[in-house]
């Protein structure tokens, strides 16, 4: 018999296939972090969207009161244009591995075993706990509203993480004004100061709960700056008294005073603060729910320019939503202590995106700058399949770039890519400063 | 003796290179589709402005009344340094193919045997009939001027398209609209209606001929947007009176006019909408002929955000003239049911750009919205190189990401590409709706 | 015993690391062209910057008069986080070479020995002609200032350039304006004919010292374009007399009015003028020094459409700063017969940007057209690892690309390596006009 040894990227994977996770990024709900039914898996708004890409009609989809069975036969219809898709493959990982799917295709003819097997798995009590131990997930972070009380969930498991864009470029609409109020205490007088105190209620708050990081996504053409006071003030004044109908550019100057605050306070309570940029919302308006959403390319890091320089103390681990982009955030993480690189976001995040985008962050931007990747998950479930992507793609510029062209050892290159899917997420986020 | 298997991308491309074309897109002239001596094929103006880039004068080039044959031999001259380029390769693959060429390289030894074979060869009577035979192609889509009378040739093989760029861009060239009205018998007295009634009666005219799509090539910075009536009037009545002198702003008034009317026409007889996006016209003045277009890849598809919303029922297949603007195509494919991806355009008609391009695609956009390849080929000769480049393409990618990455068997991977290259022509241009 | 054949990228790397070198643009004083002790190798701003951004501060890297071996301590006890860079590859590959060092680490375990056994290697008098023959290296061009006397080295193997950085962009200071006066001995009188005057005879100083390219890098958002004499005399008379205060337009207006001249003085002396396109100056103010610039990547060479057309009997040898300029890059190069390809410059001086850019410009760029590369560097001993670092991804792309792909001879590929490496640059810098 003879035995082949295993290739360097097969040996690097499965040593990193191991590692113990800590995903730095999701949507989890932690009050309901796994799925009940296949129809939370295949609801995703990925598989929705994409069918309705492929000509499924958004009716079917987003039928109120639909039972979760019927969704997924109605989805399950529609599937087959998208099983070329990265996201198809996800789907199928995971009922292999959760649910001791045997066929790599899903289809009429299977999906109604593939339900119901699923449905008995998934009723287990301890559900979300098999899937985080199956998945060799430690801990998640969520993507928390500011005024989420953050009660009845194991913080140690599920990170709280400050999402601001609410704050940011919702701050015209009354509703987003009184919550702040409410879950603040701090009553909105009209003052900067009256603002900066809501907002610091609000990181004492996430701090005394455990959150790790502050975050928020920015459209292509955000450039946040530093608004002088008294124009603050003025805008923040047009935002309480005219709300929505306040003029573009009072927006804009409040949406950039407020960002600065946040930056502010981020410095003063040591939180990294993710920056996810470039993201245009509800470009597609008549799009499935969450299916709306596209950019503009054009976007550059130039743009923070102001916002790097000033905040020294403060990281920032960006993404950004084009592969374009990519270089100047290898650029900008090289140069700029404070820029770290963050994960493959989004429309980047398929095989070839991640493979170009992670080797040229490899050769060029300090190892313990690299947050190698974050699921961006909404349900426990994904977290794996989306990671065993990267892993892959990871295990492939290990071997090939590193093993093969720089001559390191197989030992070396695991130690690497230990650093960036774990090491660095503990050393940038949960390490006390 | 041994026999070494064959790999899983030459398994996959022998099977798609036995497929039969049929090419979405091509400036065949239907009354001379094949060439007739090899001054055809050398004066395609990739060996020319390449031997102009090289180092040749236009002038020897584009000398009047030049004879074929003292054309070909001024053109070997100049070939030496343009043997590393992909075009290059298209010509010496055509030599082999079809006029039994031996050589790998074209030259003052070799060129003037060849130029007697492939005369005699083309001299056939039914030289086209044979290329197509050979090429393994059913038919090419046309680039038809909006007034072509479409007569005396076979539409089933020569499938017309009517293409829109003098209507869009040129129009306020009285040449133009003398050319509109006299094809369409229908005067334009200035209203709208009248402009409408015109090109409604061109489309008919198209569709009555087996007409299969309307095209347009459009620069970098076009947007296209719905023009209210009263100032769509008023830039049609400065096109009509004013002419060339017509100011700017009143030109692309026009020019998004008479777009989006050719899109309500689209959507009323059921054609797709190829736009071909970014190229810049006449960048270099003194270059040869058809060999002066460049562009200004800074364009995003966010300027098509309007049109991509009202018309929801017409079918944009959408090619872009550089590769980073890619992503962008990929993910509004993924998104918008309406927009599809179109071949490898022009610039980003190379190998390397072919493989992220293709393996982009294929990583996300629904398998059926995805138009492999066209051959953009002004002799029926080119449409094989061509072709043949990206076939080697996509079996690489089929192979290396289906077959080795996702696990998928050659079978499953020659369907995509049967897919890609094939079926989709058909499901998008050819089914009636 | 079973002997291995070389794989084709093997064979081909052999052949092309024997080629004698001339590299075309570099930062070496030729009065000090190599490096004394570890310290000038170490003290690179790639290792500089590199180690800053991965968090040590600036001040233990540039305290003044810090002794040589101080500095090597305190920077190797920072370059753990940077092993994974390709900079940190160049340097190990130095002390490999040059100093026979035997590990693939730098620390505090070995520096000490290593920094001895390089001071005393370098403290041999002909240090600099040892590393120029064990790098295979015979000329490097220079990087001189326009008032460099250009006396005191050999100009064959030291090839003169003349940056013009400072007369475009910094005219407006005193100090440029008295360095061109004192230099060519013509006084600046208002009239554009006396700076025209004071250029020209820098020209002359130049070629008559063996200068042989005229350089420049700019920002992204420059464009060249003639300025009319009235408006260029008056922008001269703002800087002659308003210095620092003059105007941004004014600024703007004199800067085209210079580099114009600068482009008609090279079309009369036959000087190639490199163009080094999309750097921002300062971007990061705090950096340690040379580690402070960035870069806007949205720029393109439409920009440059008047300049291209304007002069063409100017060869423009062009590097682009971010990887997704490059395919404007391949198209303009293929189209204008005065844009030529020149290395890969700064931040896209790593492996995987080096090979998605040479191999998309071998795929369409006449074979003459192309400048490989250049090292940029400082000091000689990085000549050889860079270089090395393209030739291994050079050799990459010809057999996988030209061997592979397109069934070339190993031969064929290897000429065309000798041609992008040595051949071009003696054609385009070298021969007399
Ligand atoms: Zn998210
Ligand atoms: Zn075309
Ligand atoms: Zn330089």
């Amino acid at each position: 018999v003879i035995v082949m040894p295993h290739s360097a990227a097969e040996t690097i994977y499965q040593a990193i296939e191991s590692i113990e996770l800590i995903d730095p990024h999701t949507h989890i709900n932690p009050h309901a972090p796994a799925s009940r039914t296949l129809a939370d898996i295949l609801g995703y708004h990925y598989y929705t969207e994409l069918a309705h890409s492929a000509g499924m009609p958004k009716e079917p989809i987003e039928e109120p009161d639909l039972a979760p069975r019927e969704l997924v036969r109605r989805l399950v219809e529609n599937l087959q244009p998208l099983e070329n898709t990265s996201q198809y493959h996800w789907l199928v990982a995971i009922c292999q591995k959760f649910f001791s799917f045997q066929s790599d295709r899903l289809d009429s003819s299977n999906w109604e075993a593939l339900y119901d097997t699923a449905e008995k798995t998934m009723s287990a009590a301890d559900w979300s706990q098999t899937v985080l131990q199956e998945s060799k997930v430690r801990a998640v972070f969520l993507t928390n509203d500011f005024d989420d009380s953050l009660e009845g969930f194991d913080t140690e498991t599920y990170i709280p993480c400050l999402r601001t864009d609410d704050l940011v470029f919702k701050f015209h609409q009354r509703e987003t004004q009184e919550r702040l109020e409410r879950s603040s205490g701090v009553s909105l007088n009209g003052s900067l100061s009256s603002l900066r105190d809501a907002l610091r209620q609000r990181f004492e708050h996430f701090s005394a709960k455990g959150g790790r990081a502050c975050a928020i996504s920015l459209p292509p053409n955000f450039e946040p700056t530093l608004v002088n006071e008294g124009r603050g003030t003025n805008a923040f004044d047009a935002m309480l008294h005219q709300s929505e109908s306040a003029a573009p550019a009072q927006k804009q100057a409040f949406s950039r005073t407020l960002f600065w605050m946040l930056a502010e306070l981020c410095d003063e309570f040591g939180l990294p603060f993710d920056l996810m940029i470039g993201v245009n919302r509800g470009v597609y308006a008549s799009g499935v729910y969450q299916g709306q959403d596209l950019y503009d390319s054009r976007v550059s890091l130039i743009q923070y320019r102001e916002l790097f320089n000033a905040f020294a103390d403060v990281k920032f681990p960006v993404s950004v939503l084009a592969s374009v982009t990519n270089q100047e955030l290898v650029s900008y993480a090289w140069i700029f202590p404070n820029v770290l690189t963050n994960g493959h976001w989004w429309y980047s995040n398929t095989p070839s995106f991640i493979h170009r985008d992670a080797q040229a962050r490899l050769e060029a931007v300090p190892a313990n700058k690299q947050i190698g990747y974050y699921s961006d998950a909404y349900k426990l479930e994904f977290v794996w399949p989306k990671f065993d992507m990267y892993r892959r793609v990871l295990s492939n510029v290990l071997a090939d770039h590193f093993v093969g062209m720089n001559g390191w050892s197989e030992e070396r290159a695991i130690e690497l890519g230990h650093r960036v899917l774990r090491g660095n997420v503990e050393e940038i986020f949960l390490k006390q400063s």
